[in-house]
């Protein structure tokens, strides 16, 4: 007698049908082809992690999300991000790595967030990080772009939008308005601006006592989008950061056209930040142009310092993240994908029941020749799993294919059925 | 300033080095072929389970090695398996699939075993399930190791051996000696015939009570080893779970060699017995024949009900399931993989870092049409690069290449060098 339990997965923990599963696949697939092309090697790290490694970054947020517990002696945390592990990583091995560190990274992470709609506890990073020693070519910022936007083509999408900035601009010009400590409630409230008004964001602005003069300044800075570095110029803020960060903007924008970056692509945009405290120059977001609800879809950027938590050692890196569970969840949700491939099953081999041996015989030559194909015997059985499974060829044997050493091939979707010899067969299968 | 803090990952947690890594993912990738080469569809569960979920099979000793840990009001655990949660999930989408369910099911489990050489807390299974609704043919007890053998060839290996046996005739045999309560402690004794001898064996069953005719019987039973059906039949014995037995596996025996699986790579072993509550049929465990210090690389076996702790419908299943972390491990202790492909880079550009932009131009030709490449200006790093990465082509941007439109092409195995066309390019390497 069964169990009274529940058998739905947890709330948050995506769980798909083999068909959706197959297509879910075919994305991982894609992006470990494009780490391939672009030669970013892979690593695994356990998911499992003592929690002093992970409990370094983020602070409160990231604790109270963390899921962590005690085994035995051991305080053990299930990471949340690739990113930290992979700071331990490079740490540990820096010896044996080959520098620059070009890796991709697919593994599921984990946040113990309140339960909403699209929030997921475990899901998907597929990261991209190039990590160098001590110094790192600014051309690794412009290649991860190319390749995150190779990977978006390959998934068949043709409007989406890196959008970049550089940490630097934001920082010199904020540090140019004696604003820096308020750098946070100004982002913060800029956020607001598409959707409360240019209006609400002034008043915003002045209760927290920026003067009318620099709000004029902020709202004309963060306008700009179009000949963004010239006009970043054209303020002429002597700030060096600010100035440094122009320079790196200015040629990581040169790189992308030469990757084959589309220019419809990318584009700057002056209000990305990100993580406040982690990045350091180019940041990046990623939108899908007909579809701003779903958020950014591959979020990142460069940090000087992957690993200083661990080691005194500098490993500067610059990498884009896809958080695919989402991104497959919003696709699934809207449409916008194709999950129907039941089966890679080309040929089901069926017939009747005393043809069993046959059958057995028929799929190993047809395997041998490296056909995905499956046996069932029985015909109505075999004819309605072949259906429900979409598999486009059915070879058929009957009592008249087997007495002349023949085979039934059925074609299930123009519904053609010709008797044939072997060779035959081969022909039209292989 | 960095912390003092341990980047080793845990004890009984898996880390590689890329090229290490690459070789494991090689692995799954034939794995994952050959679940599309005999139509078993892909799922995949998630790690984290309810508590209740889990804590229903195996008892005491899984209880002790499963993490479990509270997160707000959930009691929540790591899978041990993937069994379990596969009866989960079939019971959950049973008027979604379609059966019977081949399913082709990766993923990582843990166990909190006792830290020791070769014992695994996080590793890989990949199992291969074919799950039936009220019934289940026999020859998917035979297609499951065609399935096996397939991988194991793949894998490169010539030596292995899976061994067969059928839990009725066991139990049958057993139930026919009236020792059915002692088969437990039996087969614990019988493990030790190979180490220790039939003098102990004998002795450790006259302890427990067995009469020396039995202890006969049993002996002579157990080194059975050829033409197996035939003497199994020649005992006489009319218990009929041991002649249904005996009938389930002549026909898996019959069917194995229609499959295209070789004599040298199956044997009936009457010793074998898996899991004793948990299967009810077949049971497989696979030796590779130069290593059985290695244990049973592959093992499985047929269960009448999947599901029985979530349903009362009937769900018979059989399958196996290759503990690749465990495998990899023996496999690079004792040599016998190549890791050493560091990357799967075909060409590095490289050059006077002043033609950093052809640089990326040449890249993103050839990653246009599909090769593998990477850019590093400045020659001599480009260079050291290429030979620590085993890069198999360097393509050189030097004053004299680009002032005449040309490029330099060096083999990195033969060391020779010339300077090419474009087209003299492609054709050397795509």
């Amino acid at each position: 007698m069964s169990n009274n339990i529940n058998t739905k997965p947890m709330t948050g923990f995506m769980e798909l049908l083999p068909e959706q599963q197959r297509a879910f696949n075919k994305m991982l697939k894609i992006i470990r082809e494009v780490y391939d092309l672009f030669g970013f090697r892979p690593i695994e790290t356990p998911l499992l992690e003592r929690a002093e490694v992970l409990l370094t970054k983020g602070g409160g947020e990231t604790d109270k999300q963390i899921y962590r517990f005690q085994k035995g002696d051991n305080d053990i945390a299930l990471r949340f991000d690739l990113t930290v592990p992979l700071a331990r990583y490079v740490t540990e091995y820096q010896n044996e790595l080959i520098f620059p560190f070009k890796v991709g990274n697919i593994g599921k992470v984990y946040r113990g967030e309140k339960s909403q709609a699209g929030r997921f506890r475990e899901f998907y990073q597929c990261d991209m990080d190039v990590i160098g020693r001590d110094s790192l070519d600014l051309c690794y910022d412009a290649e991860v772009v190319a390749m995150a936007c190779e990977i978006f083509n390959r998934f068949g999408f043709e409007k989406f939008k890196v959008k970049l900035n550089n940490r630097k601009i934001l920082n010199g010009f904020f540090d140019s308005l004696d604003l820096s400590d308020q750098i946070t409630d100004i982002l913060r409230i800029l956020d607001k601006l598409d959707k409360k008004g240019e209006q609400f964001v002034r008043e915003e602005f002045n209760s927290i006592g920026i003067s009318s003069n620099k709000i004029d300044s902020i709202l004309n800075f963060i306008s700009i989008n179009e000949n963004v570095i010239e006009n970043l110029e054209k303020l002429k803020i002597s700030n060096q950061k600010y100035l440094d960060g122009i320079k790196e903007l200015r040629i990581v924008l040169d790189y992308l056209p030469l990757l084959g970056v589309d220019a419809n692509n990318y584009q700057v945009d002056l209000t990305i930040a990100r993580g406040l405290d982690y990045y350091t120059g180019t940041v990046y977001e990623t939108i899908l142009t007909d579809y701003p609800q779903f958020g950014s879809v591959c979020s990142g950027g460069r940090y000087d310092d992957l690993a200083s938590y661990y080691t005194d050692n500098k490993f500067p890196g610059v990498g884009l993240s896809i958080g695919l569970t989402r991104l497959f969840d919003c696709l699934l949700e809207n449409d916008l994908i194709e999950a129907n491939e039941m089966s890679s099953t080309k040929v089901l081999v069926t017939g009747m029941p005393q043809y069993q041996n046959e059958g057995l015989k028929v799929v190993n030559i047809l395997r041998g020749k490296n056909v995905n194909c499956e046996v069932m015997m029985g015909f109505k059985a075999g004819m309605k799993y072949a259906d429900r499974m979409r598999i486009p060829y059915v070879v058929i044997l009957g009592e008249e294919e087997v007495s002349q050493g023949k085979y039934g091939l059925k074609d299930m979707i123009s519904g053609e059925q010709k008797m044939v010899e072997i060779d035959e067969l081969f022909d039209e299968l292989i």
